[in-house]
């Protein structure tokens, strides 16, 4: 059976299928719960599906295909066919991407930064990552400025590690970019009322003002380009659905400001390895850090739920399932870019010929190996800081 | 009758008594209409009243006294014995001011820095006088962020012109000083709800989540001093009385922020020359602008309104009311600082003596010479602007 395209399978994770209640999953920049129905997302967020022409035209201009857009993990996308009508007229673009400085990075944030650099290094373009340490200050009760600020230079060295070249790339710290950003924040947040926001992000009346400002300043980097060389440098933006509520608003207020609209390429959520319905970030069980060592690591992998049976016995009769396994998510998000690779481990796990422990295992070393080698290059990177961030 | 205490009478310019309706008048940052009230103001707004021992000790330490206070144009104050203490034990505070550059300036907008001026020149303090291009920009459809940095760097000129020296004047217009005070903002504003602000300034829907945001900019200089002494600086604001919506907030979260309470003074604000119930900020004859030319004074100043009669005989048989006269209100606030003189002058009004034309032309006179050497000095300025101007 090896070789055998069991991908189209593979493409749409089955999560809705673990769904127990009929109540729609909670999908906000800000909080994912419930049990996401990723194909509904497209259907409620009133995206397009990145599949068919548009996504073969973009493996053409990138030259080679990508596991992530093969396995459908980057699945939606709104305008990404302006971009690649820039592309193939030779037309300036930008990626823009980023982060919410709430702690140390883990594997679920490194996932679209991964499709980023691959998109990056294929088009050679700009990328522009913006770091919100104001936004995660503002949402976060336990965190004071000096922490998000710290936070926000640890995720950059983990992002500066993936290999983003300096000159190329431009980090923007939220407090630290702000003389250049408040201009345009103030001309977005001119036009968006209040009501929209609340429309948009559920806000109610015990929200603070500043959670009600801070979507004006994610808008910014989309226009950031076009601003900075003084023409038209539309940006392409890819990252994980839930930030989708953002740029909904920035797509109705650039035409006003006389900005291209930003185009998006959603990618969907690494799952949390305590399985079950809800996304945990405050868990630290629930993911793995870039920063934690190879026992902790172990711990968390080896206590991760997955699609296994309750015993050995059952599991070689059986057989295991891979649709509700975040173990299994793993290999296919991130640490089995092989197809045939990915195919053959999937049916040996249905077969029951592998039990999870020792997948847990195998799994293990590669990660560890991974993450040995992340380090040393986030450390190297703490030197080159500032060859990356932009400063007023 | 020369030189008899009329004063307790012209301490509270009684536009009260030329309520038609029940309505309350609508006084908040961004709009001042119907007819007010001064003294429904302290209760309502919940202040104390500038009299009595406070208003002795003020003098007390100043060493005098000032027309302003006497005739009760600084009517209302918050904590203004903090400051004093303060003073009295030779401990640190700052003043603390401002300004909305939604154009020109107008001899409104001089009242209280009159008095503001008087202040640093007998306590010998900081000045930190606060520029607002990003509130202007948010809360006015018609201007840009160039027009009211433009109006910022204007209507500094102004106040440069009255005589704040450098060194001890610190101009911050809110863009150019963004990345000082933009973590402080982010601080106040996550102290602040939704509901709180709606509450305190009547927001609706439709209002733009840059204005909801706004009020946190405009805390940010009561906490400037402490923070950039790293000691306890609290700071005395002297502003008109519409402005205090603001600093009710500030007040409320400046404690759990590690910061003292600013303590306010406020006044009253200046009427329009067009009289009636509205303050007209919009109409340009309803005021005299420092850049306009005499001619454009004088138009300006025959067409007001007064507390005259409809023909000179009647006016030397009934006398004109000075109680409704705006005229008569800029010898009062600004341009007869002589107690005697503004004594005399009532009587000569009441009385018949002199007409209301008779009157204009006077003060024509004197608010065209002031203007002259006003208009001087703001061109003068115009070179030492960068001695004021705080930059990050």
């Amino acid at each position: 059976m090896r070789g055998e395209p069991l991908l189209p399978h593979l493409g749409i994770p089955d999560r809705a299928t673990m769904a127990n209640d009929d109540e729609e999953a909670r999908v906000t920049p800000w909080e994912v719960s419930g049990v996401v129905d990723y194909d509904e997302l497209i259907e409620r967020f009133g995206t397009s599906r990145l599949e068919g022409p548009i996504k073969e035209k973009l493996v053409d201009l990138a030259g080679e295909d990508h596991w992530m857009l093969r396995r459908g993990i980057f699945y939606s996308h709104r305008d990404l066919d302006v971009i690649l009508d820039r592309q193939a007229k030779g037309k300036p673009w930008a990626l823009y991407t980023g982060r919410g400085p709430s702690g140390h990075t883990h594997i679920g944030h490194i996932l679209p930064w991964v499709f980023n650099r691959w998109l990056q290094e294929r088009f050679d373009v700009e990328m522009y990552f913006q770091i919100t340490d104001d936004e995660k200050f503002l949402f976060d009760n336990g965190l004071t400025l000096d922490d998000t600020y710290n936070y926000a230079l640890e995720n950059a060295l983990d992002y500066i590690a993936l290999g983003f070249p300096a000159g190329k790339t431009k980090v923007l710290i939220d407090t630290q970019y702000i003389k250049t950003m408040y201009p345009l924040a103030l001309r977005t947040a001119k036009r968006i009322t209040y009501s929209t926001a609340r429309a948009t992000f559920g806000f109610t009346n015990d929200y603070n003002i500043g959670q009600i400002w801070y979507t004006s300043m994610q808008s910014v980097p989309a226009f950031i380009p076009s601003h900075l060389h003084g023409e038209e440098v539309p940006t392409l933006i890819p990252a994980a659905i839930d930030q989708d509520a953002h740029f909904r608003l920035t797509r109705d207020v650039a035409p006003r400001m006389g900005f291209p609209k930003p185009c998006l390429a959603h990618c969907k959520l690494l799952p949390s390895l305590l399985g079950g319905d809800k996304m945990s970030a405050s868990d630290p069980r629930s993911t793995i850090y870039t920063t934690d060592g190879p026992k902790v690591v172990r711990k968390k992998l080896m206590n991760a739920f997955t699609g296994g049976q309750v015993s050995v016995e059952e599991q070689r009769r059986l057989g295991a399932n891979p649709d509700v396994c975040p173990v299994f998510r793993y290999e296919e998000y991130l640490f089995m870019p092989d197809d045939a690779k990915l195919a053959e481990l999937e049916l040996q796990c249905r077969g029951g010929e592998i039990l999870c422990g020792e997948h847990k295992l195998d799994l293990l070393e590669r990660i560890n190996a991974w993450l040995e080698r992340h380090q040393a290059a986030r450390e190297e990177a703490r030197e080159r800081l500032d060859d990356y961030i932009l400063r007023d």
